[in-house]
């Protein structure tokens, strides 16, 4: 038998390896892809590529239509680094988070552009531990800019609604708050064209805000706006005391 | 040369194929791990083992202190499933999620332990776009379960503090009013190592329970205990409006 026609069988036995053979048995199953799949997910910070603020927002406006507002955040971001750099944004499961929608589940908690945004910076910069703390201080500082903003900020080229809708100030990170605000403002309900456009629109102006912010730090640039509420409150909270406790604000324990 | 005595390079020159060549490239960085790291996470449901309760709650009572509430909850059972059935479990950033600390990052809205819950039920069942609504609905049925519960429920093997600690009932899912409320039943302020252990004994509660639930799912028993609040108020909320609006609780617009 000549080497030049070894078949695959004679070609395992020898080498004599069997960690070869079980590669050569993945061959079928294409290798390469299998190769791309191995990340170091629990390592940070994860590589990324500086994204356009406004194709990110186009993005994310029409991913809302899909899967809400915190899938749809995650999706704007991670689907282009997908595209960009591959894994770990392949494998990381996107979809699962619609169910940050309304708020969590419907709950009117935290709204979903925001936990969407925080799952964005903490896994692309990192959890604390991992030696920075930017990737939660930017989640922080979202929230910040989202209470004080006049949403939507962001317009889409080819907007759903074409009417003008009203824009409100949340003074929350609160889903409630923010649709409740925006709700009474323009007095339609939440199952309104408007009411649903707008939200696509707060989720799009938060996906503009999340690359805006990453790119600065990819750049370098990066400096947090600001401490963590909870430092000068001495308790976890926003900074709105007063549109739920009125005048009449607890202090906490010292 | 004796085929016996096949080089490396000649055993991939005798194949004429590249992908052999890059397969062969791979054997001393442990194809077999790379692997095993192929995993289908935007498929659902994950692969599941049913888990007991209780040394689930044991797990996320100690991980509290080393990433708090709601990396607590989601390294308490991916942590387990990690040993039990591997991928896409060790893939899965658990130590990202550190910010969901404090309501995320400090800001007191959704307490991390619930928030933890919802991203386990969602990623292990599923977005409702993949065929079930069980996860999205068991983690909003944890909302309420959390919201009713007088916490902490679960008291540890080996608590850090072993005086008695009080009990309080949230009304809500959000950790500023859970926190607050048991501040000042507790008389303990925020940096207090009651305060702590207070809330690494929720996260464990929330755990306990999450573990209860997916082992139902597993053996096809998980039916849901109620509708979403959305559905009912017809806007996103809590079901505690008076806490908040006093009396004078405003009507969405119809």
């Amino acid at each position: 038998m000549s080497h030049n026609k070894l078949s695959r069988r004679e070609l395992i036995a020898g080498t004599g390896a069997a960690a070869i053979g079980a590669a050569l048995a993945q061959l079928g199953g294409g290798i390469i892809s299998k190769v791309e799949a191995k990340v170091e997910t629990n390592k940070w910070p994860w590589p990324y590529e500086k994204l356009s603020p406004e194709k990110t927002a186009e993005l994310a406006y029409n991913e809302w239509y899909r899967i809400f507002c915190g899938g749809a955040v995650i999706s704007s971001i991670f689907g282009q680094l997908r595209e960009k750099i591959g894994e770990p944004y392949k494998s990381f499961p996107i979809d699962a988070f619609i169910f940050l929608e309304g708020g969590i589940g419907g709950w009117g908690t935290i709204c979903g552009s925001n936990a969407g945004a925080n799952i964005v910076t903490n896994l692309i910069i990192g959890p604390r531990t991992s030696g920075s703390e930017d990737g939660a201080l930017m989640g922080s500082e979202i929230l910040q800019w989202y209470s004080e903003a006049s949403m939507p900020v962001y317009l889409p080229k080819n907007p759903r609604i074409t009417s003008e809708l009203p824009k409100t100030t949340s003074n929350s990170p609160l889903c409630h708050v923010s649709v409740g605000k925006w709700m009474q403002a323009a007095n339609k309900p939440l199952g309104s064209p408007e009411r649903k456009d707008r939200c696509a629109r707060v989720t799009a102006s938060v996906a503009y805000h999340v690359a805006e912010l990453l790119n600065d730090w990819k750049d370098g640039k990066y400096k947090t706006k600001g401490p963590k509420p909870a430092g000068m409150y001495n308790i976890q909270t926003q900074n709105n005391c007063t549109d739920c406790h009125g005048a009449n604000v607890p202090m906490p324990p010292k």
